[in-house]
């Protein structure tokens, strides 16, 4: 195995460990509420005029299956949808009083996340994370070419 | 923001894009297993002798939900169970003909997806990647102890 392939495979295993304890932790607390439907309570909270063009486009999902999360947090009175005045057409979403104490409750999980593993990247220089920024800038361009070549509606 | 939030972040956004356009690509290839079915399928390809409890620990799920999925996966026809002649109580999992064909469709796919993100990492160098690859273990380490903390059956 190269070295390419080593980081490869280890970063993989790291990144499954790590988001399986987290997602234990977040299904614990937050246990009313899948992983998409807190993903979507995050976007609105953080998002002005969510719509659901707006959600696909930011969670990378199919308009579909916002409207179908949507919905069913309407049911949980986790959101609630508004119109403008002077643009009925148009729906937005907002977080009610019971969404945004989910937002809180992920929000402050997310950082205590943080906090726990802090004393992994202590020694991590700044010459290095301008680094992995620089390689992450080029394969973000690159996925947006792939994913408008693959026609894929997200 | 700085240099070690910004990556972070930018981490986060690319892993995000990736596993998204990656697994609109796996649905439309695969669309009559789920991503989890899938797991399952490459985790039992790839390891003798897998039964629900090493599943359970390489997949970092509960052994419940790994048991949902193989009488799932069974009922597809995907999987099947053996007993060894000396021990009629321990059952193992093996893959049918039409789960090796899931297994290499897989397999095929991960591989043109590397192929295809190759020319992102081409200028990064064997000390970079022995750098991330200290990172990930001290990591991985740090998230076993926490695992162990939490006490979470994974």
């Amino acid at each position: 195995m190269d070295k390419k392939e080593e980081a490869s495979k280890k970063i993989r295993q790291v990144f499954n460990k790590m988001a399986m304890l987290n997602a234990s932790i977040m299904a614990s607390e937050l246990s009313e509420y899948t992983p998409s439907e807190v993903h979507v309570i995050e976007f609105i909270g953080e998002n002005n005029q969510a719509n659901v063009t707006k959600l696909a486009q930011g969670l990378y999902m199919t308009k579909g299956a916002i409207s179908k999360i949507s919905k069913k947090l309407i049911a949980k009175g986790a959101i609630e949808t508004v119109k403008k005045s002077d643009n009925k057409k148009e729906v937005y979403f907002l977080l009610t009083d019971k969404g945004q104490e989910v937002f809180d409750t992920h929000k402050s999980l997310h950082d205590s996340f943080e906090k726990r593993d802090e004393q992994v990247f202590e020694d991590v220089t700044d010459q290095e994370y301008a680094r992995i920024i620089e390689i992450m800038e080029k394969y973000s361009g690159h996925l947006d070419k792939e994913i408008e070549k693959s026609g894929l509606e997200m």
